[in-house]
């Protein structure tokens, strides 16, 4: 991804390429252990399921390589909470009680082996409020464990709307596809880049309404909103605006964890 | 509160207080199920425990009475999820997994009566990511059930805004106290009113890394954030303030419904 | 409800109400937390759904005000274990899973933050067996924690037989339905009075057998015990006689506090 | 125990001796399943762990072999319900939630394989109240399945009242040791037979709070109420009474299954 | 059974008939005890739904008599994990996490009540899976509780092997119908006894290959593997086999328990 | 890993790497779905957490990559159940009921989009118990489903036998070792590999006794079996033996999937 400084290693580290004793040192050390969670979801006819997982272990590896003496990488969470995609092909979803109850045994888990800082970083959003309940709920059972996460996009919000995207927009669109070209170009079947639902006027009236309100929240079906599961114009996104993104989103978690890691 | 429109009833319909067969007539009229949640938490020296359930039964029962024909108050929740509280008197919290079962379980019952359309206040900020992941695991189950979710202060961030509050601002701070004050004020004990934490420089460190970020989100116990409990000067609120705040917040929500109610 | 002695105050002692400090008071005070509970479920064609929340909620109004140094109103619960009337319109019901783990979090909190004496209160006899539950799993949680619970119209049984009541007597029917008349008479669609089952001559077989032993214990959903979900005959309800019934179920929990409180 | 008549076989039909066929025409012709529940606690110093599963299988043997027709006995549930026994040696206890998953899974089970009628038979009352919530959710999952249970020696009060008991009377007592006597002897270690508490002048406090009031009920661990577990005089005991006892348990269950089986 | 040393008690020890104080004796001397655990699921035309379990019962009081002073017989667990065959009359299952809650509640109780080492003999092949997932939680939670678990059958493969069997072998075929010819000859309705599937060629494509390979494993409903639920020939079983597989199953657990009872 | 047949693709196909429509054509070709499980746990002095994911990972892609047409991998699982590892620095374990609930959920969900057939192939032993248990609840809810899973190594036992390993091998043994020597040598540290636990008289008595007997069986902490969490001496590990031993494991798999791929 983004061109690491000189001095930064090759490869982040990774808590699953350490010998038991090297995990002591990190958890000693008080490294904090980034975990990236994704999903196996729809994502339109040309990007891949496991879009937001890729996108979250590149955000990962780079801030990795970064603050090599900072951070770790944990396990991946390849399945996330997408009940909003099962009408289309291919997308899986974790019930919220089991995916908040794996995040948990991790975080608890990374707790007892010494470790006290923990930042799930999440490609997909729909994760975001099982998360929070991880968090409130582990404030109860241990006071010195400090739980964090964050998305992804949404720390680039700035860049985003600068560049300029559809009325409707978010899920497929041109700042996810954008951060896929530039990460994993490979993986976009540009030739089947096809629009979605750009504009209100293309919503039915109770999505229309969902979309409308950004409270009260009225969580839609997402083949409801759209018929190719896409929201936005990704034909408009280019590598260059991902890397933009990707940059500043790598910026931003830097700037956390820098602060974080000296506490 | 608001002074309701001269044809308005003198007092919400409530389920509670329906029969029956005034019951099935709600439901085959395709009434939205207003439930008001709240918590039972310290807010501070000088306000009651059940502040946030109490706001939520105000706007709930203003919006009962603006809009007779469309919505129906249900069963109240009085307790919500306030792990961050704990170390604080009187506080009592769910873990997440009862808050959300509770919800679940009484959102499906609303179902198998009839209704279809279901809305929860919230005056607790701290039920939001778990009132998500109740929306989210409904999809799954059922996709005709609508069930939407309300905060209530940030409907009304402008009003907030505008009026000018302090740098660190939140729980028993001036907008909160504002709306106590407008709709219940012999619960608030005026003469013990007193600021909290109101600036990043008041933060130990580890709170000024939380509260600097928006996101990452890190949570911590409200005892660490402030040794009162209290978010900002609330000192500064005043009933005519609040008025404002729940007068926005009503509109917002009179708004979502009655678009919704015509779909 | 009753009169309540001269030096009584104007309304009982609730924990929504307490500031966070009086909440530390109470506790250390050792006040026994009220919890009132109740039902939202088809009470025949003149009584309102919550029929069994609002007495529960007037006899710990009354209990509260004789008793204000010595008890203190908890968290209302407004939905219990009612899946025998889910057949007719407006019944929620919790599975008895939820209602207990609601109730198991309620008394454990209020243990943690310092109160050792509970009393639910619950006029929906349908909570009585969960409430067993939560109160066997809590003698091996906490030794400590003091947790009882009470039913209302039996604890009135004298008063009842002594009124003379139908021969299939229960849910909506003279004793019941008198409780309303004097607690919440503009609740009681008077005209809307009708006769249930009377007799064991009404019931189908099963139901008849079910009515005939006490033991065995056959559960029967009410649908098939009567077609308007009323057993006796409300039509001789009074409110006289709901006045003589409530003050003898107060007498009778005012005793059983005065003692409590003592220990 | 009771002679059989002279036409019943000499041993109750069990599910578990049946082959699969067999239990298919068992299903096919309507039997009821009868489900002894026992506990494995404490029974004061002469009695076994296993009191309550042994005359809960002694009389679901006698009924078994009175009604050779109409009654199988299914599977033995040797373990129940028995926090309050906890603090004194040998006992076991199920969590109330693990219990019931158990029951359920049977009801549910047998029903699947075409039993339509289940009677659990508990000769443990702290099973009672779990098997209320079980007969309770059923209602919401199956309404053609009729699940009933009944306890044991509350079948008899009668004869108990008659023959005279101590003021305080209960677990290990006259009527319990008495059965005993009569249905397994030799398991009876009668030299150890002693009083516990007989009066409520015997009782700590918080006991006798909880003895003087039938309701609200106030659950007491077992080592509080009496420093040898016994509640009465088992030396009063004597085969002959649990002779009658068991009569009058066998009557009553007879009665109600009797009509039970011709629906 | 076998014939029992001339020193052996006439009956082994049973926690369900020892006192509270045998019991804390017990405990205290540091007894192993043994939870026979079965099933209850189609045996085929011949034998016995119960018949899993009859056999545990069997070798644990067989056990129970040779070593008097070493083990104790706890519990048994009449109802296992059954769901391969569900398709076939009398079955009843229990769900894993049902089983696994029964059996880890019962360890952790002995445990609580001091006994340290405990061994589950399961008749019933289909519980061991869960039984060992209950070992695995079991070291997370008390390392010095000794929780062990064994099958029957295959302890004695040696002797089965040298007997002679079907290609296809396993469920009511001859080492098991054997063993009840021995412990409950009065239960096998021998003119009953037919052959099941007894080659490769006999089954349909996919149970052929789930039995060509034992791993991969791929579990299999038990009416798609045996039209009758057999597998194997059970005309040609023998008392006199039964016998020696079980006094091979006895030997191998009773040096298992020598050793064990000694550390 | 293996070197693939000329016409074979460079990469396995995989689910994260597929468009919705790709994998709805997946589906309707009735492809195999695997699903690497592995384990993040102590692998000894000189080996990484996550050996037992890599080794399964390395044998997935092999297998995709000979089997372009029949197979596809899904979500990798990257922790396991490893209660046993916990005391040695690393380590994270789910508990057995989470474990099975991701894994149940991601095979109905797999199943709900069209797949039929699904193998987990796990590198660590510890997932085979709940992986059964997942495979048995899975018979009740869906006879349709096809779940299989398989082990490594033991696939390959002849190959292990032949090469001659210590009298206790197992863990971060000679086999293990050879494997990762194999797939991902630059993740050993050769010049830390050291004999762990070889011989019996190594072990203490209880962990003697567990080794001695394959059944009963009788779990132990690792930290109590080996001082250095290795079983075997991997000094002795070669990568031509983990050649030879991974080439009977994918020579297995191939042969099971090749037959299964045509049913």
């Amino acid at each position: 991804m983004n061109q690491p400084p000189s001095a930064a290693p090759s490869r982040a580290r990774r808590l699953a390429e350490m010998t038991s004793q090297e995990a002591r040192e990190s958890a000693e050390a008080g490294d904090i252990v980034l975990v990236p969670a994704g999903a196996l979801e729809q994502h339109g006819p040309a990007m891949p399921l496991g879009t937001d997982t890729i996108r979250a272990e590149a955000v990962c590896e780079d801030l990795g390589r970064r603050r090599p003496g900072d951070v770790v990488i944990g396990p991946v969470l390849p399945v996330g909470v997408s009940p909003h995609h099962l009408a289309m092909a291919g997308t899986l979803t974790l019930t919220t009680s089991t995916f908040t109850a794996l995040v948990r045994e991790i975080a608890l888990g990374l707790r007892r082996q010494g470790w006290r800082k923990i930042l799930v970083v999440t490609g997909h959003g729909g994760n975001n409020a099982a998360l929070t309940t991880v968090a409130q709920d582990l404030l109860a059972v241990d006071r010195d464990l400090e739980f964090a996460w964050s998305p992804l996009t949404s720390l680039a919000g700035d860049v985003v709307r600068e560049a300029g995207v559809s009325e409707i927009h978010g899920h497929c669109g041109e700042a996810e596809t954008s951060q896929m070209l530039h990460v994993a170009p490979e993986l976009v079947r540009e030739h089947l880049l096809e629009a979605g639902v750009t504009t209100m006027a293309d919503l039915d009236p109770t999505s229309a309404l969902a979309r409308s309100f950004s409270q009260p929240t009225l969580t839609r079906p997402y083949d409801q909103l759209s018929s190719n599961g896409v929201l936005g114009d990704p034909r408009r996104a280019t590598a260059e605006l991902g890397e933009r993104i990707l940059a500043r989103i790598i910026e931003r978690l830097d700037a956390f964890v820098e602060r974080w890691s000296r506490l």
